[in-house]
This record gives structure tokens, sequence and C-alpha cells, in this order.
């Protein structure tokens, strides 16, 4: 029996009007068989990295052959081309404009093609909604069998942007970014195990992490350690260092948001 | 091998109570082989044109023999009729307070019945949810199979509202409104091609949108061919001229909302 | 034919994030056949009431054999124990911390499990992400027929906490809360017919509600039957007595939230 087929959607449409609606329909009027999964239906409107950030949090987690469909799409109609994207578990459906720059980096080997398959598209193709016209028409008849190859042609000039990667700023000293705050008001930043690879290790380091000149020196090992209102650093489940506080908004009592520098400061380790 | 049968669900009951995952509940108890789409959960609370408008930009999207149920029901235990509707290639499930008007409009051929087929309400039937009690699980046995003659009698005198038109205000000048701001910002006018098709054809015709005192003389085929913070008209992908902005919000940018005035001016083509 | 497994999903994830499509994506890596039911997924944050409430108000209308997963969980990561619990109906999925209470106060045999099989989890286990790691895989693999008994052994001692229950102040009075102000702005409060028949009998007592100073004294049937700007007591969906208006916020009209106390006056039944 073969899987029941999957596409997941990622997207800055939002949930108060019915354009993610339109594309479930035009994707279940082609294959009525497929599940459907919203990754991130509240991408940051226009923000192509958000976008590619939701995705790399979370493509990993779905079954292979799980085709992720990402419509943040703020070049609609322009010159910006349509892209299938090939990887050894995933297939995705985008367009070119740097939104698959996370799975770029995370994967080893990438076929990327430009879709000019314009017999699978709903005619007439409008200049506006690429996501019910192009994009889920093409991630359903890939769940119907319709081989990438048939799609378009590969190419090597596809956009990619790089993430921000955290500064060297002086002697133990790297100067990063909160890329996100969660719906926990947890900031999730760009500074990872493999930047500072003292604070995990069995003897750690002292630290310091300045954020908006405040002070944080303690790193947790679930929220749940952390003291009331204290506001703590944490190995988050998608790999990044993130600042949080138990039961509460690290952001509120921080006064930060997305975007804030996070300075840290290493120590030596304790001898 | 018969389709999986598709449901959709438009309502104003939003995404903070568990009242869309009763209903979905009630309905996979039915039949547990439905595909449920949420076209729009979040419609302005009691607010039947809203409901209507969410309704008619997407309805066709979705393939021939989807149920569309639509519970916005300010009127829930009092006298208006719960109803089924059938076109050429849908049924839908409503209170008959006018939500399925913009279908009226559109369709050529409608059957509207008033359902009294208390059989196969859920109860006792409380006076409050009728989404639970009534729609759900109608929606439900329509997917059974059970025949629409089955629910109760045919009638002609439902509830319908004309959409608002834009009027006539002076030589080549239409009077409209902003049916909705989008989660973008994007206002969507109710002034159509049909309305103005000089401003269509291949040697458009100058003219003038005038929001809050603001002149709009830009008619775009994208959104992406925006001016930064240019407010510009554009016909929209449900068949609007919408007013919008190239990576921001026009309705931000006009300092307008739903409901504003649109006036627009016409002026003769370029000879 | 079986039936197509079911699970629900209630949390705090909210819909920001690509955390409940983490979820989904590892429920339907395990078994790709499950239908998943959003029941509320914009439980409060951390707010372990709130997740009960919303499970109370709504787990008995999906079909027997579903799996309701709940994952408001605080304590993630620290000693609080995962379980599964099952009633004549259902199983639930959740953290030990008192989430499942309002279904242990309904049902009169529960049976509650540790789980601590842990070769069901997804491995490396995070201490930030239970969800994906422990709760979704467990409630997945239930739909794929393993026993509750290989789970983990039946414990007694799990967490439960009383729902508030209103409290007698007097002769004819008592002082109860409102547990929840949903998206309609209608209060539901922890007041139930048991607690106040008189006013739900042939002929009802006369009464008043005070809330913030404010007299409610008339009871409704419908929210249609309600007078413009009325505030009026009702009989809710789910068993309480609300305080709602007809096609308006009570919540903006008597200027209160959740949590306010509402008190009780009954008076004598008319003779």
């Amino acid at each position: 029996m073969p899987r029941r087929p999957l596409i997941t959607i990622t997207t800055d449409f939002g949930l108060n009007d019915p354009f993610v609606g339109v594309v479930k329909g035009v994707i279940l009027g082609i294959n009525p068989e497929v599940s459907i999964v919203d990754l991130n239906l509240q991408v940051s409107s226009y923000d192509v990295f958000d976008g590619a950030l939701s995705l790399a949090q979370s493509y990993r987690s779905f079954p292979v052959e799980t085709i992720h469909l990402v419509i943040v799409d703020p070049g609609v109609g322009g010159s910006r081309r349509p892209i299938v994207a090939r990887t050894m578990d995933y297939k995705f459906v985008a367009p070119d404009n740097g939104v698959l720059s996370l799975v770029y980096e995370r994967e080893e080997n990438v076929e990327v093609r430009e879709i000019d398959a314009e017999h699978y598209f709903l005619h007439p193709v409008s200049k506006t909604f690429h996501g019910r016209d192009v994009f889920a028409p093409i991630a359903a008849w890939l769940t119907r069998g319709v081989e990438v190859t048939r799609l378009g042609e590969q190419i090597t000039d596809f956009v990619r942007f790089a993430a921000p990667k955290p500064k060297p700023a002086g002697e133990g000293v790297l100067k990063g970014v909160a890329l996100k705050v969660d719906k926990f008001g947890t900031l999730i930043t760009n500074l990872t195990p493999e930047n500072a690879p003292q604070l995990f290790s069995e003897n750690p380091s002292p630290f310091k992490l300045i954020i908006n000149q405040k002070e944080i020196t303690q790193l947790r090992q679930s929220y749940s350690e952390g003291q009331p209102s204290e506001v703590f650093a944490i190995l988050g489940s998608s790999g990044y260092l993130e600042v949080a506080t138990n039961r509460g908004s690290a952001a509120k009592l921080l006064k930060v948001g997305r975007g804030v520098e996070v300075t840290l400061e290493l120590g030596r380790p304790p001898s």
C-alpha cells in the first residue's frame, strides 16, 4: 500500500482570508487523497527570511517523500522564477527568492529546477496569486507521480542568501541577533553550539549574554528550571541558543523583539 | 474508486475556542473519511456579509461535489431557517440569513431547501450551537449520500441581500466601497472590470481613485511593480479592483479600513 | 473496514510558529492514515486550566476511539511525568500536570498510566519539546494498535486539581467566576444548572447576576432574543451559565475579563 501523500504549507497568507483554503481546494481537486499540514500560515508579511526560518525549524520532522509548499512571494507576477527543489528526502515548491536558503545550507545535495511546464498551471494564470495558479497545482501533481524532470530544466543560479551568522567582536566575544520571538516570548538567536562549544561542554565556561543592556548569566537545561522572573539561556529544540524565562515572556522582560542584538561574552572555563 | 468527500468550513467561531474542533468531531463521527478544509474561520463576529464575501472569493476553487459549510449565525436559536442550497457543482449548508447571497448572485441555477429532517440532527438540539447540532451533521450526512430532497422542501423566499454595488455620481464618476482589508493591508473594493472596462482595455484611460482625500492614479499588473510607498490600483485574484502597495499595507498608508468610500473618476481614453 | 484513526490536538503552541506542524509531521511519519483535528491551538500560554477547560468543552463531541493529545506543558524537561489516560470511549496523552482534571471529574472510570516506554520516543529526546519527542509519537503509536498496557504502569497519584466551584455567600447567594471569555466576548461562568436549578425550572425564579457592579436580570434562551446592548444570562452549549449580549461583546460592555467574580442572587420563585 502506498503511503498517503503529504504536502505542508508555509506562507504569509495568514488566517483572516480564504487564500490558504483556496490553495488547499486546488490541491485536493488534483489529488483528493493528499493530507495537508499547515506548517506556518502566519509568516510575517512579505518576509522571506521568516518563512525560510520556519521551514528550517521543521521540515526534517516530516516523513520522507513529503512535499513542502512554501508561498512567501512578494515578487509574485514579476520576474522571479517558480522552482522545485529536491533533496534526498523531500521536495520543495517555492518562488526563487531565497526562501529555501536554509534548506540549501543544511542539505548536501539539492537539485533545483525552474518550473516552466505551464500545462500544469491553472489557466488563466493571474499575476497576483501564483499560490493558487502555479505552486499549488505543481505540488499536487508531484503527489500524482509527475517527475521533477518534467517540470523544467535544472538551474544553478538560484537565489540564496546567507543566514546572518554571529560575528566575532574581540577576544571571546560574539555578536549575534534574535532571529525570531516565538509565541511564548522566547528569543531564538542565531547562536548555536558550534559557535560556543564551551557552553555545552561537560565543564561549561561562565558566560554573559548581553541584550538591551541586561546581563544573562544562567544556562538552563529546561524552561521549568528557571527561577521566577529569571531570564536565562537554553539550547532550543531546533538547535539554536534561546533566551527564555519560566512561564513568562523573555521578550517582555527584556523589552526587546526580533532583530535585537545579542552579545555573547565567553569567559575561560573554570579550572 | 469514489473521490474522498470534502467539506469546507467558513465561520466566525475563530481560533481561540474549541468550537470549530467540535464541528469537525461531529462530522468525522458521521463520516471518518471526509477531508475538512478551513476556508475562513475568522470571519468578523456576527458579520454575515464578511462570511458571504470569503465564500464568494473561494468556493469555485474547490473540486466538484465539495460541500461548503457556512456557520455565521447570529440568529442561532431564533426563527431563521437552516437551509441547504445546491448548484450544478456544489452544495452549501448554512443558516438562511443571506450568507449565501453572493453565491445566488454568481450562479444561474440554485435550488434552496429548508432543512426540517430533524432525525439527522444531534439531540437534544441546543439553542446556541447549531453548528454542532444541525449544520455539521447535515453536511456530514450529505457526504454519506443522503439526497438533498430528503432534507426538506424547496423554498423560494430565502433571504438574499444585494452586495453593495458602485453608484454613478456624475459623468464618469463611480462611488464604491472597500469590502474588506486583507491580511496584507490590501483594500478589496467592490469595483470590477465590468464597472470600468476602460481601465482594463488595451489602451486604458487615465483615472483617479480617491480614498480619504488621497489620489491614486497608477494601475499595476503585479504587486511587485509598485514603487516604494506608492499606493496603486490592481486587479485582484478574485476579480475585484484592489488598492495595494508593494511590500506594505495600503490600508495603513491611506489610514483607512473596511467600509471606506472609494471614488473612481474615469478620464477619456488617450487618443 | 476499520475507521480512520483520529487524533485531536489541544495546546498553547499557537499559530505563529511551526511547533504544531512539527507535531503533525511526527504523527504522520508513524501513521500516515491518521486524521488530525485542531481542537484548540491557542490555549493561553502555560495555562493548564485553560487547556483543561477547552478539552472539557469538546472531547465528548468526537467519535469513540479518538485520541486526545494535550500539550500544555510548562514543566517540560522537569520531573512531571508523561501519562496516558483511558476512559470507556477515549484515550488521552498529556503531561501529568492536571490538564486532564476536568476529564477525571466527568468520567466514572479513568485508568491513568505513567508512560515509560522510551523506545517509542523520538531520540535524542530534547528537554524542551516533548510534544515532538514524547507525546506525538505515543499518540501515533496508539493509532497503530499499541496497547496502553505496554506504555507503562498504572498510577493513582496522578495530579488533579478541583475546578473552581461556586461558593455559597449567604442565603440564596452564590459567588462564581468567569472561567473564560470566548471569541465573541461571551463570559463562560462556572455556574451550572445544578448550582441553580430554580433558574431552569418551568417556573423560573427571578434572579440577579452581579458583575463589576452591574446587574443582569434577564435569562434568554438564544443569543438573538437579547435586546440591543442588553447583557443577559443564557445556558451555553457546554453546560455552563454564560453572560452574553446579542451581536456584541458582553465582556466589553461589562468591562471585565476572565477571572472576574460573578455573584448570583436567587429570589423566591413567583407564586
